[in-house]
């Protein structure tokens, strides 16, 4: 077992130049039980993290690598933070032994036509993704404890997901009026070199994109239509704001004939009575993105319409924590046996 | 007729030492054919503009002055940017010969009781309310020509207005299933000291605010039940973000029977053909706020939805010039018989 | 001469698809007596205006072009917004009619040794360099109305020199302590994909960068120098901070042997006295980016200081107006013998 | 001794509703050795934290509570955030043998007649201030251990005092010539409502308060003159820009004779090679805010200028942090004989 002589546990993190890799570095260098024993970017390979994020200097950090100089004897378990489509290949020449928690969207979707419908290209580690789970923690500890593969759930699916999840499974809303009107900081779209990334482009406004076209619909939808037992198409548009971290998603939901919007409260109470992460807002009070940036809470808010029937479900996260890398943390905590709060017991930064 | 020697029409802005009167001012100084003859801000009367908004000094603006002091011999026409409740008991002590374009929300909606019931006390002028015509001004030339008090609509149902009046007029949409999920810069909330205005607190973060009980959900069911025709209720959800001008509406509505998203293309194209500041998108491209900043233009998006018969419609405005001042001086050039586009000819200011 | 059958002057915009490019539109939209003949954009060539800024939909521009494709009789004047270093070889070979107002830095250094130095290629027009004239246009009027060729100085030059020159003039500092710190908005760095112009890069953050090695130093020297009729050092410190628009330069200045903080006003009064645009704030009231916001106006505030000997100097600008675009507008007035504030009386834009 | 069964310190928040109580709530939180027995609210007496500040809720801290309601025999050190010029009676009704780690300006001002003319009004408890130790934790480490009373340094002074007091000790710098311009946050303006700090009057802007008049002027110059041996007196322009939190501070010395910039580099290596916080930055990466976000983290950056004997110290920190409650921390854990790093170990949250 890859534990150094202090009884922790050697972690690699793949992809470390990126914003989602820079986080898990940032969470995980006050978890208890983990050391941080290589770290890759493969364009950047030879250099100190410090270059690529110079906040992460001074922390005692290894230096960057090309994945192909990694020691594995010396690495129980890898964070992958890797691009999409690329994760795959890595993953399926890793040793068997390495346990893998990925953040890309590699093994989400289980359908692999569904993927290659989405991702456009075939997938490469159909046989991976039959043993990958969906780690939505909250609903997958028995299947992630028993896995060597998390695929840790998208931003906007998790947002949309937490609060989705328990009023389907009580069956007090329709499942075929489900509408997710997301917002999301920039950081969402990670470090690449984007036009509509640029400053100038993000400040002072805000817009749609990927209308009816988002890669986490069908994600959203393949974890609502378990939970409904039948196959679910849901509206969703994420918007892109003047944000580094957040998603606020709002949901407009019909409610199920005879229910109303105490049972959605009921629904959601009882289902995370016992989380720690997940926290239902008094009635009247709206979830801020602001009010979880940093940490890996989600808060969801309930809401009755005026219009008769209908009802809000409004849910925030910060995307590169729980939408990424603390829901990871929380992933590994899982996977090793570790209390699932381990290093993650950090109170949100507000302002 | 109160024009002076120039033949300029005298125009006064009560309250003007808020944002929505500074915008009026911005763009009245513009206007070719308005001389800004008086500026009211009672608490600070005797002060020069300059001292309040200091960028609109060095532009010779009349000093600020209480309402009491103004001589009505010299105004023709007051743009009226005070605060809610307020507006009332100083439209009814004018002059009949004065013109009024109101800002405020004391005269949008037709039925005294629910204005009670929405602002919280009785209306003061309930005569006065029966002259005022609701100026969404492409909506309204006709009776704005021949009226004396006009209602400029809140910015919030402009954005949803502009979209959803001419699918409804159509029969192309359903009217029991409207949605409109709202996103609004910070000006909107004025420059009143509230904690919530605070820049840590909007700063980095969005959150919902006044979820199903917000005063313009009533003002906006009021025009869409106008055009279907039948009394609406919608659900309208506005949201506070980091920027200081803009709103952007999505929109989530239902096809009628045998309607698909063509129709309401075809509906948006046929009504706005012809209109200088309401543009229809190309397809697939999505409105951004930042697009029609400044400007009196308000972009709208059509985008069907994978939901089966379920469509999108996206505006985006500036809140403070299409939502506010803008439209105020749009309705002014009809009131007065001028060129609609006069003095708001300005292209949108980006980045 | 090129005049179109309505008078107006035929202008074409090359690099329209940059920052200052859009921003040189939007002004001359407004300007009365300018016909927007073409545009230029290489990469964007056959695309129209909108795709690439969709701002600028709507008005009727033409359509984007090569350089090569221009029909040079069609046109009198270009407003060159072209990257650094390829304007030279725009610029000689255009027909000699043609005038020519640069924003690019390619003709403001008058020492071509110094050229080469700070820009790191000898540069490809020295004749061309010989003609051109520094264009500030406070300081150039008689130069710039007898040239064909004006080099509109860059945006912290702009925001330096209008506060400095005077003051130098009247030799009422010492000219071996000038340290000018400088804090400008993104939009100065232009639309070129940079990872350190991202919004995640940029938001909620300040940094210095080009720490006594940005190229507009020897600018701001040269015409410091010129001014004070001696070679003059000075320390020059730019910083990146999110917003926009906007430059504010805090200059630190030593008063000159019997002279005080109101020498220092009194200097700065006269010079500006009839200046349309360069505006002296009352005493005690620090100019604020935000208040020259998409306007041609500089603010300017002075200090005097607790420590003995010293003062400060404030000045304000916006980056893309008076320090780009609207400076070049100005320019392009003198150079037609037009009222300078032709187009340019459009009032800041805030909040 | 205030300590309850578990061995942890019993701590007291008192002014838990501003930001810098806040974040020292934050902080505490990860505080191994701390138990956090009480808060202090005046107006908000009664109320859970979370009604306040919603991001704190579920983190099973105390109620809200009046001053006076408090039971001193359970706390053993008390937190004090409270607004300047109410510190000092308060203080001086605290039980002897309760600590007191002050973040307000009440005890930092050694003489107190400086005190009463900055400040306004005489000072209240001048035998404590004679007790209280000046708190930059790296310059007063054994004073601390030994007292009662820590006044923390306020932020732009922990921000200006880290990169200059070296170089004064070494006296490389001279001192008759230092130029301290300030960038902050407005989070240090704190949650108070005053238009300046409303999001439209900040966002997208910048400019200079305080200019020769801010009160952090002779607190730097009271500790520089420590340093230097004689009456300093410098050059302070604090700015504020549109970020939550950060200082940056650009500082412009004049080199002593003989000395040049390596010296600087020298002085500053030597003095803080041991220092968990502050780092040096390798030669030309210039400090940015967000690299220290969130860390009691503060980074300096050297620079020579091009002006001769000339250079810039720049200096980062989080103004909440290191500038507020990160320093209290780290001076509460020398009171209590903890390592310093105790509770601080945080990396910065970036972006």
């Amino acid at each position: 077992m890859a534990q150094n002589s202090n009884g922790k546990i050697q972690v690699a993190v793949l992809g470390a130049s990126g914003y989602s890799g820079a986080e898990a570095l940032r969470l995980l260098l006050s978890h208890p039980h983990v050391r941080i024993q290589a770290l890759t970017a493969d364009r950047k390979a030879g250099a100190p993290i410090g270059e690529v994020f110079p906040q992460l200097d001074g922390y005692g950090l290894p230096m960057l690598q090309r994945i192909e100089e990694l020691d594995w004897d010396q690495i129980d378990t890898v964070f992958c933070a890797l691009p999409h489509g690329t994760t795959q290949d890595v993953v399926a020449a890793l040793p068997d032994k390495v346990k893998v928690v990925d953040l890309s969207a590699d093994f989400r979707l289980r359908d692999i036509d569904a993927y290659a419908t989405w991702y456009g290209h075939p997938h490469r580690a159909p046989d991976l993704q039959e043993q990958a789970v969906y780690g939505l923690t909250e609903f997958a500890r028995t299947a992630i404890a028993n896995t060597r593969l998390v695929a840790c759930p998208g931003c906007y699916p998790t947002s949309a997901l937490l609060p989705l999840l328990p009023v389907l499974e009580k069956k007090v809303i329709r499942t075929d009026d489900v509408i997710i009107d997301s917002k999301s900081g920039v950081s969402g779209a990670g470090r690449a070199l984007k036009e509509g990334s640029l400053y100038a482009e993000v400040a002072e406004g805000i817009h749609a994109y990927g209308i009816a076209s988002h890669r986490h619909g069908p994600e959203i939808e393949q974890e609502l239509s378990g939970a409904a037992g039948l196959a679910m198409t849901v509206t969703f548009t994420p918007h892109l704001m003047p944000m580094n971290r957040g998603i606020l998603s709002t949901i407009y939901v019909k409610l199920a004939d005879g229910a109303d919007v105490e049972d959605l409260r009921a629904a959601l109470a009882e289902r995370y009575a016992d989380e720690p992460f997940v926290r239902l807002l008094p009635q009247g009070q709206a979830p801020q993105t602001r009010h979880v940036r940093g940490s890996n809470n989600a808060s969801i808010g309930i809401f009755a319409d005026r219009a008769p029937g209908r009802a809000m479900l409004i849910c925030a996260i910060d995307n590169l924590v729980k939408g990424a890398a603390g829901q990871a943390v929380q992933n590994f905590n899982v996977l090793h046996g570790l209390p699932e709060t381990t290093g993650l017991s950090l109170a949100p930064m507000f302002p």
